[in-house]
């Protein structure tokens, strides 16, 4: 027989330098030149507003995305999970938020042994807590180290997921974490509206925001008469940050999707109080069956999470507008949309198509890598392939 | 500072031997009793009805459970992407069907490299095509290798997918086909309804496979008068595949989710002519918030895919009613359901809540490893942590 075709290349999307029609299918592809705008656009606000930017890595779970994150001026990362944390510490990220309750021992061990680590290379862990037993368990964990925590008590402003109520609630489990101030620093409030970040236009994202910072300013005073007030209130997201920004409670911003984007923000009525972010993440799909009335490419669930929605066709120059259909794990169902002044087309076998994710985050979960380019989907080149060291789901 | 836990336990979700209650959160788990009386009446009634059963490998993505298939009878695997084959290959399963169309070049090289690689080891790999290019391509790339690969040309037999439409454009490619056949082996049609698994009632599910059968009838008799009568049509799913075996066309039958079935396929009127499946597929999580009204358990969207509904909970004895919210990527919402003569309840913070997912597949595609225990949820011990060798987007 014939010598074998080398396996190993074929088994990575792209290599570094190759042109972006090198890319095999289907890869999630960054464009990074929008990336490094919205990165600029987001800082550019931070800075000019006088807030901290602590972004969220739950989004691209990624060291790479991090590390240019601190580079262009964030104070840390933000992280929903323990191994989010952990990933990000393995490469060097220093000062983490893990912006969410964790009460299993095993888990909390972790917490603790993280706490640690960081401590020994100058940096600092903090944890959110919405419960005396919370606190409890914790602050158990923690006598395995003499590393201190910050911990953030979350206020649920509206979204009603995690969080203790505003007012008394707050106040009452601010005293309990005072009084463990051995291993546990109260650090401040952590109080995110998800809810409020995909209302769809900007009037309704105001008000919601408005009422939480009617609470929370409530809220601020009553732990402010009791001695308790806090250093800091974190929390905000992409679709509303301008308005924690303009309150003047938030001194720490979260926001996760503005640097890659995707469809449900984009579906937003844009904020004129928030930059414009562009389009940074795109799964490149190759068409692998054409018939009389629909093609069929090769991105299905596997490639882009549907929580928010099916993924969208971003139609380059001189290729066919494209309606999308659900077709299971590894395919997707493209129609043709008839344009005014264009004949409605389908693309040919073996075309790209190129999608946009409904939902960033769980999309770049369900990848290993991300394929980075520079100069732009039509004629860029790959710059590098990022590692998505958080993917996974603990 | 004191010394540090041992890390790399905590992040195993297990050890084989502990039990289930050691497991930490979120888990995806496998009751192997299930599965293995799934196994059992699906091969009992492949055997009755003298069809082949090669299960579908793109739900589990597993080397252990495709062994324990073989096993049992099947005759081999189906996969629906070429990195699935080439992972199971690794683990040793020989006899793979990719049931799926392949036109990118790099792919279609590695298709040949793994014909290649099972025909040395005395196995066989079998391809799906739809289209002349297509045929083309497969045998192209075959050029790098002396082994015949396996190909069906799939039919669309109602779906509205991948496949060219029942009658002559059948007849037109396997001539295509037949005229490549020192690479390419005709083998026969592939003909899988995707879209009639999950038609709700019986009597939809038996009708819409009754109008394939005909198409597929008139097919196979078009091709019979040309001398090309297909030497095998393969096909068939978990929510009809008595409809195939019953209808005598199909000899094969390639059903996936019946191993461990998912929420959506418990939501069918269960078809009186198909052996009762039991969920053997669950999400471990754990509260981690309890507000007056609602629980947030740790299971979000990382841990259950939703593109066929929210998971929903799987109450053991004395364990509450409840309904579930979408809480985003880590977090799942915990409602009461009042149930007649009980009061309703919420969870502690820190219980176990057993949630099953809507749709398996890409529910197993976002774990790492699968916890496989013996003995139930409620009291059952680890047997074993199965790795998802084929998790994945390519």
């Amino acid at each position: 027989m014939k010598p074998l075709p080398d396996l190993r290349i074929s088994r990575l999307h792209a290599l570094v330098g190759q042109g972006v029609d090198a890319i095999d299918t289907p890869a999630l592809v960054v464009d990074l030149d929008a990336v490094n705008r919205n990165l600029q656009r987001m800082t550019g606000f931070a800075t000019r507003h006088g807030v901290r930017l602590r972004p969220h890595a739950k989004m691209h779970k990624s060291v790479e995305f991090a590390r240019m994150q601190l580079q262009a001026g964030a104070v840390g990362l933000c992280t929903q999970t323990v191994a989010e944390a952990e990933a990000l510490a393995a490469g060097g990220i220093n000062d983490l938020f893990i912006s969410n309750e964790v009460v299993s021992v095993a888990k909390l061990r972790r917490v603790a042994a993280l706490a640690h680590q960081l401590k020994l290379r100058g940096g600092q862990l903090a944890i959110a807590v919405d419960s005396a037993e919370g606190i409890e368990r914790l602050a158990q964990a923690m006598q395995l180290t003499r590393a201190v925590i910050d911990v953030f008590v979350e206020v649920d402003i509206g979204q009603g997921r995690c969080g203790v109520p505003p007012g008394a609630p707050v106040l009452e489990l601010v005293r309990q974490l005072a009084a463990r101030s051995t291993s546990l620093r109260y650090a401040g409030l952590h109080a995110y509206h998800g809810a409020a970040q995909h209302l769809r236009s900007v009037a309704e994202r105001q008000a919601a925001i408005a009422r939480a910072a009617d609470a929370l300013r409530a809220t601020r005073e009553l732990l402010q008469a009791a001695g308790l007030a806090p250093s800091l209130i974190t929390g905000g997201g992409t679709g509303t940050f301008g308005n924690e920004a303009a309150s003047g409670l938030w001194g720490e911003l979260q926001p996760g999707s503005f640097l890659f984007m995707d469809g449900d923000y984009q579906r937003n009525e844009r904020d004129p109080m928030q930059p414009a972010f562009e389009p940074a993440l795109f799964v490149k799909s190759q068409v692998i069956s054409v018939s009389a009335q629909h093609a069929v490419c090769d991105a299905g669930l596997k490639a882009c999470a549907v929580d928010s929605g099916l993924p969208t066709v971003h139609a380059l120059a001189g290729q066919p507008a494209l309606a999308t259909e659900g077709g299971g794990d590894e395919h997707t169902i493209l129609r043709p949309v008839a344009a005014s002044g264009d004949a409605p087309g389908l693309p040919a076998l073996g075309d790209t198509v190129w999608l946009i994710p409904g939902h960033c985050d769980p999309t770049v979960n369900l990848h290993a890598h991300l394929v980075a380019v520079r100069g732009g989907l039509a004629a860029g080149e790959v710059e590098a392939v990022v590692s998505v060291q958080a993917r996974g789901v603990w």
